[in-house]
């Protein structure tokens, strides 16, 4: 199966697709998305929807898994980091049509087995997980392909 | 000038259409887009950005404008309400293409001169300055119909 994971932002979105046969993981591409500071929102909102849709274009993901937003954790971005994850959800829905989404408690408890686990243990994980030479740069295509490993590990156990 | 209101919700959205032409307003239709609670909010989402596209391509706005977010206003929404208000920026730049935003307080201030303005003083206004018999039902379409106003007298202030 072809998972898509998305770490949603506005200035940056990280994405990462990898695929997960007989409990095998394999990395398929990772990276982020950014968009201009000096443009409006909604001009980057939209430079976010045509990018997700190229991507669902291009690795074909049988599945989307998006990270969930909590207001309490960034409260001054939160808006906009919300209105960007409602472009990437409907570019979800437009192109690939099956979306799921994770909260940063069950990707740290999927990777970590730990649910306050920090940043960098998560990270860790995601190289070992996907026997990686390196921690994937930047930080925000590695959190996207946390929560990709993380629907695959959920899959896993609705199959089991 | 043509000008769709939006009033940015996620369970409903109000929309306002007015003329505004020579200091005179007329009302051309408001309303509101409503999406079943059972249902995903990516689906919802879905059905929000294909309203406002029918809704651009039925009335032919030339501008749109859209009330901003404030995350203190409503925590516990403010994270579906600003994705839902990023499907409609999206839907606005696709099809309309002249986006403009304002905040409650610009809002109640163009409506009523005063940034703190009840409710209920500012849905008064919409109907006193569009000439209606009533105010407009339910609260999120007046509610729209006050962004539009509000825009149509920025743009004044800006022309003269």
């Amino acid at each position: 199966m072809r998972i898509l994971g998305i770490d949603p932002g506005y200035g940056i979105v990280g994405y990462g697709v990898i695929d997960y046969e007989n409990s095998q993981y394999n990395v398929v591409d990772y990276g982020v998305i950014e968009t201009p500071k000096e443009e409006d929102i909604a001009v980057r909102l939209a430079m976010i929807y045509d990018s997700i849709e190229k991507l669902i274009e291009e690795f074909k993901p049988e599945q989307m898994a998006v990270e969930e937003l909590f207001y309490f954790k960034n409260q001054t971005t939160v808006i906009p980091v919300a209105e960007a994850r409602g472009v990437i959800l409907l570019a979800g829905i437009h192109s690939c049509g099956q979306i799921f989404e994770y909260t940063p408690l069950q990707i740290k408890q999927a990777l970590t087995g730990n649910g306050r686990a920090e940043k960098a243990q998560v990270q860790f994980m995601v190289k070992a997980i996907l026997g990686l030479e390196k921690v994937p740069k930047p930080d925000d295509a590695a959190d996207a392909l946390a929560v990709a490993i993380t629907h695959a590990n959920f899959n896993q156990l609705i199959i089991r």
